[in-house]
């Protein structure tokens, strides 16, 4: 049996591999391994790990990684801590492959921690063009790793660029819509009823057979001390539509605390009835929300990637998904409080775009597991090819 | 003024950036800061920090990261220790730029620290191809660099189909190459009479108008396990020709132990008085060695990049050196004694092959330099060209 | 000039250190270097760093070391990276002593870094006796320090018996102490009319001639996991009075986060209108507070030691200042909310206590630098005195 | 069943503890986990792991965490990295009990993971009184145990008088001296004859029933600079008599290095004869030798412990075992070539020293096992007895 190792990170991180992790459990050729480290240890970011095991995985190892301050300093040294920790995982679980996804700061300790002890390490949503520092981690992991699994085709051709074998690079779509297909069997008002509104925040109930908007809006590390400045902007042109808004908290990325300030200050200067705010909201009901939804606005690239096959009508601002492979679906913006304005009135004016099928169309986390456990792997020594 | 941190992580690593530091130094617009770490700061690889500041360098930090082991595991937890010791060099010094040399693990870790700092990562000797995992961590680097300084053309343009913008990839040469030019104005026989004679360690005196050999083969990582197999091929060759040998103890590197002890092993089975091994040869001394000597026999890149310039006759080992651009004077062979005999006593029957100037022609440090005080710096984030 | 570092942590450190550091400043034969590190770096402890810097004191050097999750495993982690970082610090500054206060994790950190590396070691706050981890931590301490300043006699005795050499321990009181009686020169209700109003958090505004509650109740780490039952005792006794009461959030040990928790989830299910909750309060508030309130209510260890100088009404509940040497104005209470009411019902009807000078006069910072700048330093070899 | 954890870090520390680790192994109220780490994964001071293996344990977890440099400095760090790494290993085995021997560096890096965690904390060879930074170690760790099994009478009524409570401390005798019993039940002279000499390394065939010496000098880490001074004078003495000599080389502390250096450079310039050097040797050979040796010379603590009860006539150099309880056997001298001489000269008259049993008569390692299966533990926390 092959042993393979998923690293887990943060919720987002999850939602992102879940259905890999399901076929790889169920394959009898492959011993499944799980670890988790960085904010999917942390409780702030919600219980991830409860999660996991509520999924019905065992969790084989967790570390602590994270050091506090939330700026470029921490997050720089939580890495070196992660490969510290990893590193004496992998010694301990001693698996062939080690499973990698996207971009975020701690995937670089992985990565290393794998390619450094001489294992193969699998890279999933390599091959996309965004911006903040997650440009170049993945980037970098595209040289570390023996096998890509990118989530399109224009990535897929990137990784070859880059000087990748093509014998080790497969589209199969993205395993984030496997769970929005499988979610979307079900009818999402319906869904939303009953399940969200007994979960939801402080703030006003959401009729969800009428007009509601959906802000994610994270930090982009590489405008660390304006994110504030940014995230204002937003605030103000929402505070001019009123509409009922659900938004979330910000990821762990350096910034963070200038964004819960910006949002916990503008708060208590303005009547913010129209505005509900939450931690972590389970994976399904963010599907539902997206699927429900007049429009989605902030920099999250479930906009791009999941709203494209949901159809949702998005309003992504500022660099943080620059260049990312996009759809009909998405009007882009700078960081100015008029131009997410009339962007939202031109999307709330759509009901929905059609679905496409640029990130896969539901099957990717089969077809993986099934390629990990039958492929010859490749040399450990990898050489660029040209 | 700009500040510009240079980092030096050995022995090797200092010959191929002193020419740049001494430009970098002297250039009025720039403000030098230097940082030791890695096997720089320890007695047994020779006190390199001792060298730096008798060639007139001030040292402003320095840290201890290497874990002892010499595995692939404590490889990848140096690493880890290494950017947190950087990171918090980088929040005391503040430097605007920073820059890393080639593909050693310890690199990664000064990369890292630099761009997830938000600074300027400047790297020479990127775009080359080889073996061992420095091939996957010389590409990854260049991933995260904003500027390059490859050192030759093959080099450059391996780099620009990473994806990077050409307007910052630059091929002014090896900085190695300056210094070889500079001290092969003096006599090598001469130089190597008066100098080395008295600086030898233990074993016979050497003859320099004769023939004698040169040895320098390190561990490979990703063969860790084998190096004593393969160090023993080399050896056995060597006890056939029994011609004067003079011989390096392999770097750092996961798999050193393995050398070392078959070294020691070989010669306590055999009557090995035509070797002579050093622990760490001046760069100077190295130089004219390479100047003389009737073959360079190993895994060094010095044989493909200094041998080129100097001419110098090479026999070069097994996949550590894989795919490096060469020129004429290198015979490549596997890990088989009878190979690298026959290879060995077919370039001894050459005296010197012309100088060529793949790898430049001796003024790389002071264009690097000139470069990087007048330049108009790229920004923080980077995009793929593609 | 003797190099003398002083390490910060925390607030509440600093205001423990505060009265040295400003005499060591001032002092011609020392020369003062100021390390911050742990929760002192951490924005949401308060910016310690402007404090300190607004008060006139250079920071020489600051290391982020607090691992995210707030529990023993992190803790644990968090002193093992600071040791770390603090060596290397130690490395750079060279100071000829290293002064650490109290019993923090923290602390044991900046203790281990001093003393491998052959520094002396001072230690003030040594030999009294409380509960938690902070207990065998202390003690510890004091197993390394070389020259010991408890804050009051019993403690000077108890470090003697602990083996320590009678020559090198001095009571010269308490440096907070000296904090108190500076600022107890003004007029307490008059300094909190002009002051506290305007920088109070959400709630209601305090009339300071009325009687009003103080509430300051910190995790206790060998508790880990009753914390939150504890907290509630408290509140649902505050609950009851409904008194204008003034609490401050925990501090960062292993287990606030199920104080926060049970704050938050508190006043969500309560009409707490009679509650204010701070943050951070400056030194200065705080002091004129305990000054005017009916009771002081906790377990933080102020209510005992500046409690006893300004004769300020205490209940102290639990085990975290379990045998700490107390005055009479403290009542001792278990977690039952029962108890907690009817203690602070007693101490209500009590205006003020009279002051006591058990943990010294006001002039320990005086002290303390005048003897470290003319001391001869003890051995760096340490042998127990029995 | 209770989780007992034992940790080894050293060659002399599994000597230390092997004879309880049988009992614990055999025990089945227990279940024994062993954890590796410092010099006892490292090669080059032989292969502990090995041994441990051979011996009939497995070993459930290992780290790397010895920082090169082997100075002050990387040992302080190498202890950080300790508890970062055992905190993580704790947390994964989740041991009731964790046992740490005497007071080595790294022994520090374990009681705090282990006490920061709420374990419980068992202390062998604690209350002793010696030089070097162990010193404060020792006592230190002593103020973070729960349960004490010093070796000797003295050091338990030491233990008592640090506050510790009597009710948990222990003198069942010395563990080492198990093994010393059991090995001596074979004859000295045929075991060495037999097993040593084909063992042996670079140097003369030892004639046992001849006089002959054995030296042991370790580092003394505050005396950091001067070891090679201090070794050298030994070396000259040695070189007076010139008796057939075995020597060890030196352990791991920051000082190791300049012992290696002078040895070194003793021999290249001395016709050394005389002198076998052994990097390690088996426990079995060193107590046979002790057994047979004319003089005991050096720091090392056996000839304090071990040698009472074998009865070996020793030789102590320095301040390394200042204080040490001590009996008749030992003579103590300074850092002084004359002294030394004369020493050596006076106990190589004496053939054997009766044998006594200040550090127990052989069955520590079966009482410490019984009575951490049926003992009531105490509270975690702890709190000192006056």
């Amino acid at each position: 049996m092959r042993k393979i190792c998923v690293f887990v990170g943060s919720r987002a991180n999850y939602s992102s591999i879940k259905s890999v992790m399901h076929h790889l459990k169920n394959n009898s050729k492959i011993e499944l391994q799980v670890v988790l480290g960085s904010s999917a240890v942390l409780d702030r970011f919600g219980k991830v790990e409860d999660l996991i095991k509520k999924d019905g995985f065992k969790i084989d190892s967790k570390f602590y990684n994270n050091i506090e301050g939330e700026n470029p300093i921490t997050m720089s040294k939580s890495t070196g801590l992660g490969i510290i920790e990893m590193t004496m995982i992998i010694d301990n679980l001693d698996p062939e492959i080690v499973i990698v996804v996207g971009d975020r700061f701690e995937m670089m300790s992985i990565a290393i921690a794998t390619v450094y002890t001489n294992r193969i390490l699998v890279h999933t949503m390599g091959g996309e063009v965004t911006g903040t520092i997650d440009e170049s981690i993945r980037h970098a992991i595209t040289k570390f790793a023996h096998i890509h699994f990118p989530s399109n085709e224009d990535a897929k051709n990137r990784i070859i660029k880059l000087g990748e074998d093509p014998k080790f690079v497969f589209n199969f779509g993205c395993p984030r819509i496997d769970l929005v297909k499988e979610e979307l069997r079900k009818n999402s008002v319906e869904f939303l009823e009953k399940n969200f509104n007994k979960n939801k925040g402080v703030g006003t109930q959401i009729n969800f057979k009428e007009k509601f908007l959906l802000v994610s809006q994270h930090p982009v590390t590489t405008e660390f001390g304006k994110n504030r400045i940014h995230i204002n902007e937003t605030l103000e042109a929402l505070n001019i539509l009123k509409l009922p808004t659900i938004m979330l908290w910000p990821n762990i990325d350096a910034g963070s605390d200038e964004i819960s300030k910006a949002i916990r200050s503008f708060r208590e200067k303005n009547n913010c009835y129209w505005l509900s705010i939450y931690k972590n909201l389970p994976i399904a009901h963010y599907i539902h929300l997206m699927n429900t939804t007049s429009c989605l606005i902030g920099n999250s690239s479930s906009g791009i990637r999941e709203g494209e096959f949901i159809g949702t009508p998005v309003v992504n601002i500022g660099s943080r998904q620059n260049l990312r492979h996009r759809g009909d679906n998405v009007i882009d913006v700078e960081y100015k409080k008029d131009n997410i304005l009339k962007a939202i009135e031109d999307q709330i004016q759509i009901n929905k775009y059609d679905s496409k099928v640029l990130y896969g169309n539901g099957n990717a986390g089969e077809k993986i597991s099934k390629l990990l456990s039958d492929i010859k792997l490749p040399q450990i020594q990898k050489i660029i090819n040209y």
